[in-house]
């Protein structure tokens, strides 16, 4: 890894903006947070299966820097995003008497990220964090950004805030102990950036997807660096979601629906997300929008990546008309119209409604041929 | 009421800026929120006390101008600021299919304010609200400057955040069918003003304190606009309340230990701020900042605006041990160190530490004999 060094890609967003940092040996290292302010209490926040391998090291490499350092472990998996957890957070920080220069590191996968930005964002109204992402997925994607959340029963997400961290450290070595359906997991956020911003990527992508597999570090590498500068090139341009960014959930409108439907945690997000972005594929082309062809490739280097191309069935009676109702509760629905993220070109997205007609077939095909 | 005609006060916080409109038969006027934009549903937050009261006119009023209208009631007082009852907000928009652009109103005191602006700050990430508050002290204080949030079971307003309503409307009408008690508790807020920031207005205070107990509608007016002409100044020039905005705090440290130590909905917020006041002027007194003069007279408005000016027992043993327990979880604090607002001038006001041993002499001489 020592080959590829450390590389940064900024986030510009005024006096919101930071440093994403890639490389190896990165999250052990004290200077690894040499910039960060003056405070005199940390709090670590991770999960019961990251905590064991990384929590330690990285509480190490704090240990000069805070005098009162602490850590809190959630359970780990999406069906844990939930305000019960979150309020584990709060307890600790109020029990360890932590104040409003605490600086929150959140360490784990997206769910870990995901909380702790929100507990950062509401904590005494504000907080700072910084991301330490340890999963594929939330490396080059929910880490970056500033969206944190918590789920709803009634949808995913539903509940959070804008709130950008001070810092993302991407440390590749700790890829090494992800688990391959999680690695897997981690690709579809990968894939998701060609089609919507960049098809030289996509061929990337495709050359190198067994390379990624077999987690070679310089693949790797390339592909966190690409991901992370698309996405800061789309969030520096609408950080709130008014417009431009939406296109960053190409395959999460049926995603989400999928996740919710069968049970946050049975089928990882990214899972879900890969699979949705078959069937985004598929309602752009019955637009029109796309040509078969691309629909094709995208399917199947979803498949290669070792994830799901078949929709699971979500009601054994209209399954279509839940996935429906589902996809209604979506945040980009407006008055009760869904709103899809549809590949309209070579990597070009945008937003559009759909009869529902034509989703209902999209939604048959999917589950049943597919 | 007519006389006075409608104020406005604005707000100045660039795009996050906005009009405070004060002035009788507002609230359930059209007219009142033909600047809102569009959109096609609102949900109206409001309480058991006030939905009976105005929960109908308002909604006619809004009726024209929403497709979809739906209102969420919550239990009244400080105990239920919780996340359950927050949740209730939540559930009601998930319900209704509510989207990004759903407008929330927030129709009643301090509690109903703060709960709706953290829902609204939080739902999808954010989406627009407005401020009705209905109590003398939520028009004067807590509907204006976009502090939201709920109590945690060790501090008060410690989950939350920044977040702007897009207008409040000060319906004087609204504080005719206010209990005497919260009248008083509004007048804390009021009084607060003075000593902090404005002595012509302290003096005007104690002159037109009868006018406003018997609801003098000119008196009521002109104070609730003053108040927010000192509170937009300061919240213009320190939103996030990084260093002068934390002036209008004044009474509130020793008030959220009252608060917090004789279990939320004990003392009303308004009640626990008055005799917080004292305790922070006897403290200000004894750091030598200030005169006893003005603290007589400080104690003698807050007794004339029907307010308890004898703090309470929070332990029978160790009690000052209590009081300094609970305020050093204040958000003020910084690394344990407990922060108060203290007087140190006429019109003035800082944030200071005191020695443990002088606050405890505070506390016993407010505790036993004031």
């Amino acid at each position: 890894m020592s080959a590829t060094g450390i590389q940064t890609v900024s986030i510009e967003l005024q006096d919101r903006s930071y440093p994403i940092a890639i490389g190896a040996a990165l999250f052990d290292d004290p200077l690894t947070y040499a910039c960060l302010p003056r405070a005199s209490s940390a709090l670590i926040v991770s999960n019961t299966t990251v905590a064991p391998l990384y929590a330690d090291p990285l509480q190490k490499a704090l240990q000069g820097k805070y005098t009162s350092l602490h850590r809190v472990i959630l359970p780990d998996g999406e069906e844990f995003k939930t305000w019960a957890t979150l309020n584990l957070i709060f307890d600790a920080l109020l029990q360890h008497g932590c104040d409003r220069k605490t600086v929150l590191f959140a360490l784990g996968g997206g769910v870990v990220g995901d909380m702790t930005g929100f507990a950062a964002a509401s904590y005494m109204r504000g907080v700072p964090f910084v991301q330490v992402p340890t999963t594929l997925l939330a490396q080059v994607d929910s880490s970056v950004g500033g969206k944190t959340g918590i789920n709803h029963p009634l949808g995913k997400n539903m509940i959070g805030a804008f709130y950008q961290p001070l810092q993302v450290v991407c440390d590749l070595d700790t890829l090494k102990t992800l688990p391959v359906r999680e690695l897997s997991a981690g690709l579809a956020e990968v894939i998701k950036y060609g089609p919507i911003a960049d098809m030289d990527f996509f061929d990337w992508i495709e050359a190198n997807m067994a390379a990624m597999l077999a987690r070679d570090s310089v693949a790797l590498a390339h592909a966190v660096k690409r991901c992370c500068e698309i996405k800061a090139s789309v969030v520096a341009q609408d950080e709130r979601e008014s417009g431009l960014r939406a296109i960053l959930n190409f395959g999460h409108t049926f995603g989400h629906a999928i996740e919710a439907g069968l049970g946050y945690g049975q089928w990882l997000h990214g899972e879900a997300v890969g699979c949705g972005m078959v069937m985004a594929a598929c309602l752009s082309e019955r637009l029109g929008l796309v040509d078969g062809a691309l629909v094709q490739r995208l399917k199947t280097l979803i498949q290669k990546a070792g994830l799901p191309v078949t929709a699971p069935l979500l009601a054994s009676s209209d399954n279509a008309g839940r996935y429906l109702e589902l996809m209604r509760l979506d945040k980009k629905a407006l008055g009760g119209d869904i709103r899809f993220v549809v590949i309209d070109g070579p990597a070009h997205a945008s937003m559009r409604g759909a009869p529902d007609a034509l989703v209902r077939e999209v939604i048959d095909a999917c589950c049943l041929r597919m």
